[in-house]
């Protein structure tokens, strides 16, 4: 099957995802002076994360699928399913943006970012699985360290937590930080390739 | 006519239906630990059946697409039509997620279930008459055994919500898991196709 | 220029405004029974109407780029002239939900298609000017009677509300049922296009 | 890498907060009559002006990647961060309808708008570097007079501000104004290359 329409459905996913969290950046009716942004700073906060994390999800999404040629039954429903953990996302930014260092928010937000972490893995191995152990796919993948290390890192900001609810944003920060440069195995492995064809 | 822009806007509305029932997902403002988690588990519960079920027309209707290569003026209404009913979902999930065990929601669920499940198969028929009756596509769906057990299912659940409005919930999740699994006729077919062609 | 992007960008944007309608439909919390639906009756009713006119505003989009082969500056911005008022239409919808039958929302829905009828003709006419007199499209076109006939009918409407603000929705169905059917021009003169090309 | 994803992403994004916005647009619950139109009359202006931005930025974007033929990772970053400034429009029009002509959201405004014409130049930078400096694009691009010109008048307009909230938006509106006229360099430019190959 082409991967063309799983590639738009994902996209259009995303596009609302990465959008709808904007609806809660409200401003109070009758606020009228700029001491009223003090009253979204938290909000705008929790958007700026949220945006990154859906960003950096795009971003690898559209890396992995430019390594793919074609998809399968099962890669669809692996794709719905990561994109059912990133719908998450918007409610549990709403919730972190109104209670930002409480138990509840924070633990929440790690188990989603765990679960799309984990289902991204999940989508990665059913591609590899469909294109071959000796595909561009599998060598651009190389170890997925930077996967691994993501998922153990939710893992331990879930468990600090409940040692104290603010631990957990410095992790949250940090994975984003890792993901924002673009993944250069694949892009370099995606070079390798077309140069060799031309 | 080509069939690029009724998959594009397909997608497109499919992709906005699949994400606006999370703008249901409210957590309480206030609330701030675990506990409050309890609030959302009906609409939480609720989403996911709904995310289901698009998930798995999307699913289909990608499959019917694939074994089709052009659209007429009918096709497009069928598929508007189609996609008028996979609208009311949100609605009646978001009734279903404040309500879950009463008469109405469990009623109106059934119906726009049904009727999502009848203008589907109308829009197939419409398909399997543009492409012809020894199209590729005729051959790929046989006698559409899962359509129409589906839409005896969803009138069954209808009749049985008047005696308890729980059984209901039983055949819609029995629906949707005989759908999980993404149509292996068609799928087997355009291997068969691609195969001969290579 | 390709007529791709703006083939994309509109049916988003018409993707969205035929969703969000939906959005409007709430049932009201608290409510379990069949009774309850009573309460959204006419906003579902103004739902169906506002569903078909943004269908046949992108079916019938979908005709006019399918004649049409590139796009410029000036048809860019018609595009988006039309798009504006579309966008309009989610609003009014909501309104005449709410007030059916009274003068406001029945003269402000008449004003948006009739400002949504002029910039569909203002869009084609500098297609047709962009494809040139001689071009399949304006072949295709013909006197364009249903969309005059249109703007000349929303007139009427808009008038015959300050009489009776009940009389402009007969009016307001009649030229939805005049659209419904696809049109034929085109889509022959395509299918002449292509046979002559086979 | 191909700039397919990218623009079909953007196409979703803009497509998305170019709607969202009319959301704002609620005539008040229980009016019947024209005169309930005072109550949106500001934010349909509102409603307006955003728009007007939005489509101007989707009319340039669109421009932009059609002189361009493929993408890297930076570019993908370059622009998510302009998405995300844009994606405050909605928000701050809302504000801005509310409380017209006060200084917090005249102020906001303008920073938003400012951010978005700064991080537009950085993408566009980051395609001219991409493409090479004697590439068909930076040829277009020239001076990009327009550009600097407009993020001259943000700053002014956020100066005065502080003296009159009403000033800045004869500018804003000035800027939009400026940009409606679509690129005619790299229209030409685009039709010189076409008529060159052809």
């Amino acid at each position: 099957m082409p991967k063309g329409r799983l590639e738009a459905f994902s996209d259009g996913v995303l596009a609302i995802l990465i959008t709808i969290m904007v609806l809660d950046l409200r401003i109070p009716r009758g606020a009228s002076d700029l001491a009223a942004l003090r009253a979204v700073l938290s909000p705008f906060v929790a958007y700026v994360l949220g945006f990154l994390y859906i960003g950096i999800y795009w971003n690898n999404h559209h890396h992995l699928f430019q390594a793919s040629h074609s998809v399968n039954g099962k890669i669809l429903w692996a794709n719905l399913h990561l994109l059912f953990w990133l719908s998450l996302i918007p409610a549990v930014t709403a919730w972190m943006g109104q209670q930002p260092f409480r138990l509840g928010p924070a633990v929440i937000y790690g188990l989603v970012l765990f679960m799309s972490g984990v289902t991204y893995i999940i989508l990665q191995r059913s591609l590899v699985k469909h294109h071959g152990k000796d595909s561009r796919l599998q060598r651009a993948m190389g170890s997925d360290a930077k996967g691994k290390l993501s998922i153990a890192l939710y893992t331990l900001a879930i468990a600090l937590a409940f040692v104290n609810p603010r631990i957990p944003y410095v992790l949250y920060l940090a994975v984003a930080l890792i993901w924002l440069i673009p993944d250069p195995r694949i892009e370099r492995s995606l070079e390798k390739g077309n140069s060799a064809v031309a």
